[in-house]
């Protein structure tokens, strides 16, 4: 096998979301009914039953009809009204001080950050720390960019009121040589929220070993329960040339389909993120951009509404796994939840294709955020509510097909 | 200096195309006086000049409005129905069969594509050959992916009807075990285009040796004098397994702002460049995808005019350059023009600043696309006429302050 091919194979996508049609299911050998129901795919979120945010449309059609020439290219690290808009509303969200013709950049999306942010700060042969479970990309970017990994634990299950980071191999892994952390909060795939202790305590080991920390706060808008949430780079215990922090409107905000991302911090990495978006994509696409200017400035009461209505969701979809026996641990962030099925006979990847083929429900295999979940699945609940519900019932009946004799 | 700033200093993108905007020219000595006229910036086509196909910004609303969801996510390789159409049209202008699900990807623009083809094929060590000179990015695409880079010559002033590219040297590097072969067709910057006879020996070369060849398409539809074109991929000479050909809607059709760009030929190569799309951007914008339908469907005439427009103001820029004594090859195809001035007394880096501050003009350093052209600045022409001759002329003014006592 050749070097790249040999590369490749660590980045296998197509059990990854969103690549779920080109999945070959000739292989699996099926136990029970086929059911039938609307096809939910949990894969990522519905915008159709949750809008984008109002108004992104028009200032798209403005920055077309309107900016023209000007909107289409952009310096590649933006368009400088729009950095300084989303520098300023980035700031007062986040309590961080960000220049905004210095330390922030906006991607296409991001993935285009994070990918951005691992290839800035890793190269070949670099230690790197991740969680597990955390998001699948990560492990990947690691992979693609020659890095070596070293898994830091969550142990999300068994906690209340922190995420339940392993803080000892946290630390082992700094004293072994780790130079780039890169995390999620809240946590993808299991939608928990670091605690201010937690929190804390990684700033000061990021700060006393001088490693390079990414931290991912895509999802951190969407905050139940009245949550209290901690910005890592809020605390400026970590120096500023070490951080980057990423966010974009993607997911809460259903902006995904115009491919927007910010990350901003150290000036020296996001200097260095926009030389490689140079030769990557060039830019974030032009006529996108302006729509920024829609995130953070929603109409009064929308984010409140969006929030109330995913708790909804999850109340029921939880209430539904833990009454059938799953292990779950109740989602305080974002739109993710993660079960873990007991004694299932199948290998979750196998899993997967059964519920697409006999559920007509699309998830996502637990091994894509660590190669030890091999029982559990991922659904964004992001979904119309009835038929999620009767997706989940699905998926709980055809679990039952595939569990082992006790 | 760290292995990761060592890199990046590598792919220095301050005096690229389109970052002239975060240039300093404060250490400067400047000569002569400050010209008056309107700016014009010839690092990019004017979009506002050559606008956009028409229809485009009515498929993206339509996509967003009325295909909602399923737009917005897409498979990480595109749309089924869009690789489909564009799949068909392509096979139809570049006379290659193309298998639409298998054979080809849209990409966040042709950017996206190359570096996505590179990722694909080259890895640390590999043996690259690049041409001299040629897209900026292919130089810096080798250089990130740590190749080791082969330069071919191109001497496109002293030919006609040939690019010019010295055929030996190439055979020399594939000799010396060169795996991947990167070139721009018609060539960016100088506007040649390749004869039959030169296509037909790369094909052959690249067969013998068994390299894998990228071929950038890019500007192939703007074709003056009705000049014949050769596709690489339709003399079916170079095995499917080793081509990729690259080509989008950014220049000729105004469509940059979208950030769309197609790779189509080896299935396995569009695979691996498929999984790494999923770690870099996941996908080109769901909305913008849809624009593609407009591409090679413009309205009766279109192109033919775009074209006659783009002739008229090549004869008048060329004329001008010449009439100074600039050596200039006249455009065959694309709006690229990249005199050489003779006699000038500073280097071509610090003459784009200078022509920035004292011309009000936007132009890009021959060095871009490659180191020894140091005299030489490149103008993409797709500008308003009017303002272009008298930047034209305000350029040549000014590089009559800097040239060397005879």
């Amino acid at each position: 096998m050749s070097e790249v091919e040999n590369l490749f194979n660590k980045l296998n996508a197509d059990l990854a979301p969103g690549q779920e049609k080109r999945i070959n299911v000739d292989d699996i050998e099926f136990k029970g009914e086929i059911l039938t129901g609307d096809p939910v795919d949990f894969s990522h979120g519905d915008v159709d039953a949750f809008k984008p945010v109002p108004g992104a449309l028009d200032n798209f059609v403005y920055g077309f009809e309107e900016v023209g020439g000007s909107q289409a290219y952009t310096v590649y690290r933006g368009r400088e009204d729009i950095l300084k808009d989303v520098a300023e509303k980035l700031s007062n969200y986040s309590h961080t001080a960000i220049d905004p013709f210095e330390e922030i950049i906006i991607t296409p999306g991001t993935q285009g950050a994070l990918f951005l942010a691992v290839g800035a700060t890793v190269t070949r042969g670099g230690k790197v720390a991740i969680v597990e479970p955390d998001y699948y990309a990560n492990r990947k970017l690691v992979h693609f960019f020659q890095g070596e990994l070293y898994p830091i634990e969550l142990d999300y299950l068994n906690h209340q009121n922190e995420a339940g980071i392993n803080l000892e191999t946290l630390e082992d892994s700094f004293k072994a040589g780790v130079k780039t952390f890169i995390f999620s909060n809240p946590n993808n795939p299991s939608g928990v929220v670091y605690s201010e202790d937690e929190i804390t305590k990684i700033a000061q080991l990021v700060k006393q070993y001088g490693v390079n920390v990414i931290v991912d706060e895509l999802y951190s808008r969407q905050l139940f329960d009245d949550r209290k949430y901690t910005h890592l780079a809020s605390l400026d215990i970590v120096p500023k040339e070490n951080i980057v922090t990423i966010i974009g409107p993607s997911k809460t905000e259903s902006l995904s389909g115009f491919r927007l991302g910010t990350a901003y911090g150290s000036k020296e990495i996001i200097n260095r993120m926009e030389q490689l978006q140079a030769i990557v994509s060039l830019r974030a696409s032009g006529y996108s951009q302006i729509v920024l200017k829609n995130w953070f400035s929603e109409p009064e009461g929308w984010m409140r509404g969006r929030i109330q209505a995913h708790q909804d969701i999850r109340d029921t979809l939880t209430a539904l796994f833990k009454g059938a026996g799953f292990e779950v641990r109740t989602t305080e962030a974002g739109s993710y939840i993660f079960p873990k099925i007991n004694n299932l006979s199948i290998h979750c990847d196998d899993f997967v294709k059964v519920l697409k083929k006999q559920a007509k429900v699309t998830v996502t295999p637990g091994t894509q955020f660590g190669p030890q979940f091999t029982d559990c699945i991922r659904l964004n609940f992001s979904q119309d509510k009835e038929k999620a519900v009767d997706a989940v019932k699905r998926i709980i009946k055809v679990a039952g097909y595939y569990k082992n004799e006790k």
